[in-house]
């Protein structure tokens, strides 16, 4: 692991949980998990440059959001995050752009306690792969294939408003300026729904994170549990933001995006309360936007009207 | 995770291992350590088309050596394997590369016992990121810190194979033809010591696996450990096309090149009659090439000579 001295100049630290035996610097990290009812949650994503993020990106942001969509993924789980590795293929070693891309890295990882405990660093194309471990209970693990006809879907938070900042950000959507640094921030810094998503264990029926757009994401589920959905786009969760550019853009930011790192979710009926009863809890709010229902696919209501998006999700071999 | 169904297309198939609760197709995957007697061993490798594999190469040869290299440092740790992640980075989909990748991947990961649990798969240049699982007995894993003075120093099986399977390649060396097919095996099919890994616990001090060359590994033992050692040349475990080279090529390749992927670790005086009991099950050999001393550094007896290697390892940034 890291040939060339990089994870232990910049990144390595001691670490904070009790849980790491043996962080970076051998050939293989050690990890204890603490009694035998916890089960490891192990989620991986890779993020190139010109791809996944903008050539001449801000280290610190691309550091923050490689390690934020791993821990949503955590958070789709109902998983604890415990530790993660990173894997760096960098052109060069720019100093500046590292320290930049430490720090945006350490600062998610301090808030959502995770040790860094290994990695690699390569020379090649600008790329972060990250693998973030986490724990569960025993059959406590929110997955994709428990929704049930019947069951209510949720979302957390607001939908649309990373779309916005990247429309902001190209110059496709002219927004009023105090709603700028609002979008711009849920593009650049997502807040994955740790405890959320730990909270809805023994609520939720299956979770997924809205990372491909809610379309692409909730169709998972919908395969994965057998079932079909019917979405009111009336009932989405917008910003006043978003309300301020619905006009330009309609309802495809919120739909067909991703990157907003929201949970979407499934309730069955009889345990609403308990939803209500964890719910003031959380700032970002649960929202109630369609049910799951027999059969197949996904229909999205507007009154009367089924509502077609412009397309079904984010596709990297589609361009 | 995995965003463009390859791994569901290529490389989904049923977990073997018990312990893998949830495998390839949700946000995680989900995975039970047996007993509280078990602490998980992680690590990661990246492979660089250009770097650390030539452009062209056979996707079986990649894909079974990138998981040889991850496999090999669960060797180094005592680690029994368990599981592994793939995040594959690709310019585009080329069926008969993807199909020969996963058949050299599985080739490994079923003489090992390993269940491919996750992973992502992106447009990108050719790159491969490897995360592997595994599991030691609290306190019985091998790491780098343990060398004392007078330990001895062992290696497994043939240092500069790999090495002369590269000169041969590229033809920097004229090799006998019956030498030709074993070196070029060593470079492209490494065989993980795991089974001796697992052996060496209780026993080995420190250990570490030769994957950037002798001088380089062991030295980050020595450091790791505060210690030094006397390396005895003419012990070094040089097979039969090594001496049919060695006119030509000398101790380097054997000292300086990596890839070979054995074991080198140290014994305590006190352990030598066990390790002489664990030998016999194992057909590489263990061989002794000298002592951990007092002090730091690497020094290398040829004789009465000390010698010393062109370059003291490997290092992507170098060039």
């Amino acid at each position: 692991m890291d040939e060339f001295g990089l994870i232990e100049q910049y990144f390595r630290r001691p670490a904070r949980r009790s849980e790491v035996v043996l962080g970076v610097g051998d050939d293989a990290a050690l990890v204890a998990l603490r009694g035998a009812q916890r089960t490891l949650a192990v989620t991986t994503d890779t993020l190139i440059e010109g791809v996944h993020f903008a050539a001449g990106a801000p280290g610190f942001d691309v550091g923050y959001k490689a390690l934020a969509v791993n821990v949503s993924d955590l958070a789709a789980m109902g998983a604890r995050p415990l530790a993660f590795l990173l894997n760096l293929s960098l052109p060069r070693i720019d100093p500046m752009w590292l320290a930049g891309f430490r720090d945006g890295l350490f600062t998610l990882a301090d808030a959502v306690s995770l040790d860094l405990i290994g990695g690699d660093t390569v020379r090649g194309p600008l790329a972060i792969t990250i693998t973030a471990l986490g724990t569960t209970a025993p059959g406590g693990a929110l997955t994709r294939t428990g929704a049930r006809a019947g069951d209510r879907v949720y979302v957390s938070g607001l939908l649309g408003e990373a779309a916005l900042g990247l429309l902001a950000r190209s110059g496709h959507l002219s927004l009023p300026s105090e709603f700028q640094a609002p979008v711009l921030a849920r593009l650049d810094r997502p807040l994955p729904r740790i405890e959320e998503g730990q909270a809805l264990v023994g609520i939720a029926s299956s979770a997924i994170d809205v990372s491909d757009g809610l379309v692409a994401d909730l169709g998972h589920v919908l395969k994965a549990s057998g079932v079909g959905a019917e979405i009111d786009l009336r009932r989405l969760p917008l910003s006043r933001a978003y309300d301020a550019a619905f006009a330009t853009v309609g309802y495809d930011p919120a739909l067909v995006f991703g990157d907003d790192y929201e949970l979407c979710f499934t309730v069955p009926p009889e345990r609403t309360p308990a939803l209500a009863g964890i719910a003031p809890r959380f700032a970002c709010g649960f929202h109630y936007i369609g049910d799951i229902v027999a059969g197949r696919g996904l229909v999205l209501r507007n009154g009367q009207d089924i509502y077609a998006p412009a397309r079904s999700g984010y596709n990297h071999f589609d361009g």
